[in-house]
C-alpha cells in the first residue's frame, strides 16, 4: 500500500469517528428499549448488541463477507458490555431520567453512515444498483428491527410513519448516482450519508408523516 | 447447452408463470398483513419483500447458495416497490375492500411451487431426503413466518390448525418418492407441487383441522 | 486416524450422551412452550426444532461452517417429529400434567454443553477470545430466543432475571482460561460445561436475580 494523501487521511479519520458515533447511537437506542422493557443486565447487553451490530451482520451474511465488524474489532464488544453494566448500576443508584428524543440525533448520523457503507460494500461485489441500495437499507435498519422484535414490539421502522428506511433508500441512490457521474468514492460516501442523515433530521424536525392506508379488511 | 425439447420449453414457461404467481401471491399476503397493521408505505414494502423472498433467502443461506433470487432478478424488487406505493394510494383514494380469503388460492399455488423447488435444490446438493424435504418446507413457509413475526403475531403457519406446513412436507416426500422410482425431474417437480397445492386447497375447502393438545401446564 | 485411547473413548461416549440430553432438553422446552400456546402438531415440531437446533445453526452460519448438525445427523429430525406427534396424541388422550420446572435441569445440562462446544469451534477458527465466548453464548441461548420470538413472547433469556446467558458467558471464559493454562482440550471442555451448568443449577436453586434498572423514561 502507498501512503494515504492528506484528504484520504482526513476521510479515514472522519469515517472512524462517525462509525464510532453510529455504533454508539444504535447501541444506546437498544439500551433505552431494554430499560423500558425492564430487561436485566444480560438482556440489556444483548439488545444493545443486536441494535448496534445486527444490521451490519445481516448485510455480511447476505453478501457472504467475513469477518464481521465485531469479529474484526472485538474491543467494541467489551465497550458494549461495560456500558450495559454501568447503565444498570447508574439506574439503580440515581433513578436517572432519559429523554428518548435525545437519541434521535446520533441515530440519524448512524443511519447515514450505515447506508453509505452498506451500499458501497454491495457495489464492490458488482451487485445491481437496486440490490446495493437495499443492502444499505438493511445495514441501516435491521439492527433496530431486531431490537424491536426481541422486545416484542412491532418494529418502529415499519410502524412509525416518520420516514426512516426511506431516508436510507434515498441516500443509497445518491451513492449510485454519484458513481454514475464518475465522482470519487469519498464524495459518493459523504453525499449518501449526508442525504440519508439530512432527510432523517428534516423528517424529525418537520414531523412529516408517510402516507398509509386505513382500509377495512373484510372476511376471515 | 443443447436446445430444449418441446416438453422442456413448456415446463420452463410453466415454471416461470407459476413462480411469478407464487411471488406475487406471497407478496400480496404481506401486503394484506401490513395494511391490517396500518404500516406506512415503507413498512408495507418490507413486509411484502419478507413474505415473498424470505423463505427462499433463508433456504439459500442454509444451503450456502448465491446469488439470491432477488439479486439475480432485481426487477422483482421494482415491481414490489411499485405495488406497495400503488396500494397505499389506492387505499387512500377508494377505501377498497379486501376479502382476505381471496388470497388463499394463489398462496396455495406458491406453497406447492416453493416446496418443489426447495426440495429439488437441496437434493441437488446430495443432502439426506429428510433434510431436503425440510428445505422445501422452509422455502414454502418461512416467508409467512417472518411476515407474522415482524407484524408481532404468532405465525399463522404455527398457530392456525388448518394444514399448511404439513402440505409442503407431504409434497416434498412426493418429490423424493418420484426420484426413487426413477421418474424424470420434471414429473417429480409437478407431482410435488400438485400434492402440496392440492392438499392445501382440500384443507381450505374441507376446513379440516390438525390435532392439537389442550393440556393444562402446572407450575411456573 | 489412530485408535482412540481409553480416556478419549470415555470422553467421546460422554459427549454423545450429553449432546443427546442437550438436544432433547431444548426440544422439550420448545414442546412445553408450544403446548402452552396451543400450537398444532406442525407448530409443535417447528418450535421444538428451533429450540433444539436454532442456536447451533446460527453459530454455524456466523462461523460459515457446513454441514449443520441436523444435516449431518438427520436421524434427530425423525426423533423430533416422532416426539411432536406422540405428544399431541398423549395430550389428547390423557390431559397429562406437565411440571415446567422439571425441564430446567436437563436444560442446564444443555446450556453447559452448547457453551463449551460453541466456544471450542470458534477458537478452532482462531477468533478472538471474546468472540469465541460469544459464539458459545449464542449456541447456548439462541434456540430459546427463537422459540420465544416465534411464540410471540419476550425471550425468557432476556426478560427473566434468573442468570442464564451469563452462565454461558462465564463457562466460555473458563474454556479460554484452561487453554491459556495449557490444559488439554478435553479438560477445558469439561470445565467450561461444568461451570455453565453449575452456575445455572445454583441460580435455580438459590433463586438469585440479576440486577436490573427501573428508571422512568420521559419524552415521546
Amino acid at each position: 500500500m502507498q501512503p494515504m494523501a492528506h484528504q484520504d487521511l482526513i476521510l479515514s479519520w472522519l469515517y472512524t469517528l462517525v462509525e464510532a458515533a453510529a455504533n454508539v447511537a444504535f447501541a444506546l437506542s437498544g439500551l433505552l428499549a431494554g430499560i423500558r422493557k425492564r430487561l436485566d443486565v444480560v438482556g440489556l447487553c444483548v439488545v444493545m448488541g443486536l441494535a448496534a451490530f445486527g444490521g451490519g451482520t445481516l448485510r455480511d451474511v447476505l453478501l457472504d463477507r467475513r469477518p464481521f465488524f465485531w469479529v474484526a474489532h472485538p474491543g467494541w464488544l467489551w465497550i458494549l458490555i461495560g456500558v450495559g453494566v454501568t447503565a444498570i448500576f447508574l439506574l439503580r443508584a440515581s433513578h436517572f431520567q432519559f429523554t428518548e428524543r435525545a437519541i434521535q440525533w446520533p441515530d440519524a448520523l448512524g443511519l447515514g453512515l450505515f447506508t453509505a457503507s452498506g451500499t458501497q460494500l454491495a457495489l464492490a461485489q458488482d451487485l445491481p444498483a437496486i440490490v446495493a441500495v437495499l443492502m444499505g437499507v438493511v445495514s441501516a435498519t435491521f439492527g433496530g428491527i431486531l431490537r424491536d422484535v426481541v422486545c416484542n414490539d412491532i418494529p418502529t421502522a415499519l410502524r412509525d410513519r416518520s420516514p426512516y428506511a426511506v431516508c436510507a433508500f434515498a441516500g443509497g441512490w445518491m451513492y449510485v448516482l454519484a458513481l454514475y457521474l464518475a465522482w470519487s468514492p469519498g464524495t459518493a460516501f459523504l453525499l449518501a450519508a449526508a442525504t440519508a442523515t439530512g432527510m432523517r433530521v428534516w423528517a424529525l424536525w418537520s414531523r412529516y408523516e408517510l402516507p398509509a392506508g386505513d382500509a377495512a379488511i373484510s372476511g376471515d
